[in-house]
């Protein structure tokens, strides 16, 4: 029973993957640079948005906000005057914890792809299931907070081995937790060494030119692709 | 297709729920009752059974730990004398995102059932699909923090409309973040009205004592079931 578990599952990445290639490669036609943006809930994906798309200095953004039901998020994007395009996953039984490859390319025909250069995809707030399946993206970025611990690394260890660039959110709370960020960075190195990050606080700004200048980087990527 | 879907699922959850339902049987032969405590990554579920679970009075407490990888919170709730019984769910493609009935059925043998009042099935940090399954639990507990967001039972209905009790953790921090308590509170009516919740912080102990009494007060159920 279990090895035709691990088969079906297999298959279903497998499938995935596929789906993900025709993503970018209609991505790529419209030379879109795609970031998928995972974080566990609460750890402040919106907020670290809101502090940078308005200010990515000749870089036109689009957002494909993902959740389980609601817009809030998308929302509190679209006041900004940045393209936002809501994608839900609250069909079937209470919704899919993430985003996959599929549901992305059902979102394909409401984006503006000829008028962004930057696609940003936030996930569905989990640490788990959003980083087993790709969705077309070039590269991850996934948020964590001071607030959540120093051990997540060592228990969510696909989630910050498959992300290009770790957020550490929230350092603004730092004098007023036990939080050792010392041992969060070990944890994180030995899941994932020298894997890029930076101490952010959206609260602050702390941190936020760094991330805004990474995030306008991904967009300036023209390297050629297989 | 989406009906296809839909219809596996249905038959998904209809299996776990048999499952669900002879755990059960098997928890109330042995006179255990069971609690399936469940939150996002980081909210403090462990922390929480720290504080409370050596001094339970008169109830003697076993724990469940689910987790993708790695023992940590078990080796922490084993430290207090607790037994505490393992299960990863790391099989497949980089772990389960949620406990279901059946893997808490493959855990049964090695739980002291004889030995114990009332077990704490620590689930997988999560706020999506840990509320989709049953595992043969008396009562649901969640734990959100101050930190996440007053958005997250709009964001995430069905964990919080599943719950008997909300344990809203990390309120020590209030002083220092934008977060509006009533806001959550009337979120939180919104999707499961009138339902329990209690102010607590792990760190200071306000509330603990009424989280410790809660808990006590599960072991305590006499109720004749169907």
């Amino acid at each position: 029973m279990h090895r035709t578990k691990v088969k079906v599952v297999e298959e279903a990445l497998d499938a995935n993957n596929t789906i993900a290639q025709a993503n970018r490669a209609d991505f790529d036609r419209f030379s879109v640079r795609v970031v998928n943006f995972m974080s566990a809930p609460g750890a402040g994906k919106t907020t670290l948005l809101e502090r940078v798309l308005p200010q990515l200095d000749g870089v036109r953004v689009g957002v494909l906000e993902g959740d389980v039901q609601g817009s809030m998020d998308a929302d509190r994007l679209a006041s900004l005057h940045v393209p936002v395009t809501q994608l839900n996953t609250d069909a079937g039984f209470g919704g899919e914890c993430h985003l996959d490859a599929n549901m992305v390319r059902s979102a394909l025909p409401e984006l503006p792809l000829d008028e962004i250069d930057l696609l940003v995809i936030e996930n569905v707030g989990n640490l788990v299931c959003p980083a087993e399946f790709k969705v077309g993206e070039d590269t991850r970025v996934m948020a964590c907070s001071v607030t959540e611990g120093e051990d997540k690394p060592l228990k969510y260890p696909l989630m910050f081995r498959t992300c290009e660039l770790v957020l550490i959110n929230k350092i603004d709370l730092l004098p007023h937790l036990d939080f050792d960020v010392d041992k969060l960075l070990y944890n994180l190195d030995a899941v994932h060494p020298g894997v890029e990050r930076l101490l952010v606080s959206a609260r602050t700004g702390e941190g936020i030119d760094e991330w805004r200048e990474w995030l306008a980087g991904v967009a300036g990527r023209v390297e050629a692709r297989a």
